[in-house]
């Protein structure tokens, strides 16, 4: 099969070997998947990982015990099953686990892809594919309702305009909290703005919010965050980066204003696809470009153009 | 009056004016001092603060006019009694405020002093001025508790061995949960020891703990509570420290595990006071020294000693 293979650089290969299912997994051909943001840090070293790329994706069952030929979105942690969490049911935690195109598992971007069956959700008929391959950076956006308790009258910035940004934003905006998006792209915040959310350059922003959350997949965005959070508000650090913290963040501040940071990522899927089935998020409108597989390389010069926000993959 | 001056370097002033009240404010002759992390930090340039030191006291109201005559602690921050965290009842987050000895008012390192009449809380007849003199420090510990919910069987490593973490595993071990000291010292270990406290060399304890108080006052005990957290923990940041964080924190680790960190400093006087009270916490074990206000220099040198805990003044 075809599959875009990173070993220091990426490859598309055209004779890679076709993933066997073990039991408890299912074997899945993939119908569209999305380029992240963390799939460009993979690509510039963040993680050392080797392997085929991508965890966004919608797919066919063509081989399980649970869901033979249903179309499914899935989960990307694959944990051992036996160790405290996944026993509290947080296998995204498990110390063993593989990550989908991430850690020790190959990805999406490929005709098929193996997964275990119990990540599986079944994606609803009404549901397009252009909507269901969103499912996994709206999960990471409602992973934050799940983590923090947020009140609706609470003032928020998000940081960073690219594709994690503009998703927390809709997400936000869909569970009727008011935010404001705080970029550097002129042309992204117009974009945004387009879609009716609020929008500023993030060095004009003025301090005080109680909620900020960083997006900006840069380290200088926590730096940002602290200034622009109130004494006893709190951080939301969503962005992975490759680079150390520059400029260093200013822990002093943190203590001083007690400040709170939580760290997040991806949370579960039911949410996510439950949301997206109501339509309360308008994810097509950030849909930058469509790629075939073979274009692969292109799809990933576009998902790093700074004015393009998701570069989706169609298969065949 | 006497009084312990910081202008760059430390300079003992015999002829320095005494205080004089405003409305709503009180005179305090003060009768014991203690010297804090913090002050040592202040004296190598952390805030560029110019003015009388030390914020941690007991002393007899001279001029009040709701407390003349009693024996008081004060809480160290002043704030404008009008904004919103003021109204909030979080004088200590108004951003216009004063803060004792560290911040735009002089501090306790002086024969008097001048305070708001309403941070003074009067001490019991029973408590003597040396126990009374840690109630800065404790409800500085005390804070943790009202800040995060730490259930009562999680595990919890205190990092540093330094006045700060002895009196934080103190209040844990009074509240009766059960936590561990890494340090670097092994003397100050042996000391906790002694008190019942468990303690382990910070580089020898095994990662996984539910939560981590870092009170080392460096920026690298940061590095090293995120690497001995557990995922989904907690992470309590108490220390200030006017140097940059070296090592870099790795705020990769902070999102991908989902950690909390809580920025944590000195809370409400009163739970402190009553704690003290209740003979829960045996803080005379931790001083030190003792000196007179003409040895000043002496005695930072001494609170500056690794092998020292606490130093206190006291004054005729």
């Amino acid at each position: 099969m075809r599959a875009l293979f990173l070993d220091r650089e990426l490859i598309l290969k055209r004779d890679y070997p076709d993933p066997q299912a073990r039991a408890g997994e299912a074997i899945v051909k993939v119908r569209m998947a999305g380029i992240c943001g963390t799939d460009l840090e993979l690509a510039r070293g963040y993680m050392s990982y080797r392997g085929v790329l991508g965890h966004e994706f919608v797919g066919q069952v063509v081989e399980s015990a649970q869901h033979a030929g249903r179309r499914v979105v899935g989960e990307i942690n694959a944990g051992c099953g036996r160790c405290d969490a996944c026993i509290a049911a947080l296998e995204r935690h498990c110390p063993n686990r593989t990550v989908l195109g991430i850690l020790g598992r190959d990805g999406c971007f490929a005709d098929y892809l193996r997964i275990p069956d119990r990540n599986l959700l079944v994606v609803p008929d009404a549901m397009s594919d252009e909507f269901a391959v969103f499912t996994e950076p709206v999960a990471a956006a409602y992973e934050i309702f799940a983590q923090v308790r947020i009140p609706r009258n609470a003032t928020i910035a998000v940081l960073g305009d690219g594709r994690l940004g503009a998703i927390v934003a809709m997400a936000l905006k869909a569970e009727q909290y008011t935010a404001i998006v705080g970029g550097h792209h002129r042309e992204k915040l117009a974009r945004l703005s387009a879609l009716g959310i609020a929008t500023a350059l993030a060095a004009e922003l003025d301090p005080g919010f109680d909620v900020v959350i960083d997006c900006t997949g840069a380290s200088a965005g926590f730096a940002r965050a602290i200034e622009l959070v109130r004494p006893r508000g709190t951080i939301v650090l969503k962005s992975t980066a490759a680079a150390a913290a520059d400029p260093a963040p200013r822990l002093n501040d943190i203590v001083v204003n007690e400040i709170s940071v939580v760290g997040s990522r991806c949370g579960r899927f039911a949410p996510a696809l439950d949301a997206l089935a109501s339509g309360k998020l308008d994810v097509t409108a950030l849909i930058s470009a469509v790629y075939p597989l073979e274009d692969a390389l292109a799809a990933f010069a576009a998902a790093a153009e700074p004015s393009n926000f998701k570069v989706l993959f169609k298969l065949p």
